[in-house]
């Protein structure tokens, strides 16, 4: 089932460097769900902005055909790591239809907060 | 009055296996919250990605007329009971437009966080 | 300026009974926000859907041209009180365009959590 | 690459006066995430609304092309400081396409809560 679009925006982003655990579960971090319902795999492209310099990217990942993949803005390394405690944007764009939802884990307190949005679908 | 829309794409899934409690409210879960406000009943079927296997499902829910009903997804057992501690995503169908929302409660710690999302509408 | 739509509806409805303060910022509660930011007031009806029984409502709120108005679901009263600890939905309508949102805080615990949504707009 | 629209709406705004902490990250607050990956500046107009007053504002940003700015309501000051402890909401405008996000850091207490969403697009 072709579901989704092409071209996301994220305006929000922000990977805090303190953590009470190191338990990969419970760092804090940025997550970026990923749903491929298609039958063709998907080439993603993200492109991170900053409020002082260029644009870093293209960051690129797969989601193979009827799959998903939650990854973590705290994993990008290439084209470099994702700066901590440091105010991004991100726009994502698909080769295919996809569907992305964002979610935040905060847990520089062993009581962890969330939020989640679906992000900006153009 | 018929409101909202007959397909639905949800990304983000994830029911942690703790909970401080195992009092029902207060289970960590995710919950899919339908809303049906037309004059027809409404067949839902739920279909969910993972990121290492085929698609599971469908998952069949229904919901009455002028009703809402609040499902979790904790609770669905067939075709086979969700995993736990495992990214899923899932796509919602129905044949008559309906208003989802989403919604996690997580209570690994006992003091719980929040997260909602009104999902992606095809 | 007009913004907004006349036809909105949340699926998510949920109070608790229970607030570890009884102080009236953080008493558990369900928010709708409402901005009316055209030049004739707004006319408001909300219809409210439970799980087991026929629709309640039409509720009657009032929000004047130009201003915003933060509404609590726990304070509707008028044909009947919200139940407490029952899910319900609801669908919003109004005479001319208003924007809405919707937050809960829950504070079962005295460490609150939030959630938040933009509603589906029809 | 243009993303996003010129008008956003926020329907829901409020700011507390406690915190628990001074540090500047952990203030309560409500962010307005901007991204402009555009190749043009943005010069961004907010309005906000109140409850029982005339609008305020405009409030003036900017956004230089291709920059994510993250700001926060508690710091607008011209025309005049955004007022503690009172609901709001707030027209965006933009002279070239942007894309929002709005987040709420909640300390009153030092388990923080956390809501965002990603408000209505006109």
């Amino acid at each position: 089932m072709d579901i989704g679009t092409t071209t996301w925006a994220l305006a929000e982003g922000y990977v805090p460097s303190g953590s009470f655990s190191q338990e990969h579960d419970l760092v804090s971090h940025e997550a970026l769900c990923v749903l491929n319902a298609g039958k063709s795999d998907a080439e993603i492209e993200i492109l991170l902005y900053f409020a002082d310099r260029e644009p870093v990217g293209p960051y690129r990942l797969k989601v193979p055909a009827e799959r998903t993949r939650h990854f973590r803005f705290n994993d990008l390394e290439d084209p470099e790591p994702l700066p901590r405690d440091t105010a991004f944007s991100s726009v994502i764009t698909s080769n295919v239809p996809v569907v992305l939802q964002h979610t935040r884990l905060d847990s520089r307190d062993p009581h962890i907060a969330l939020l989640s949005t679906v992000p900006y679908s153009a």
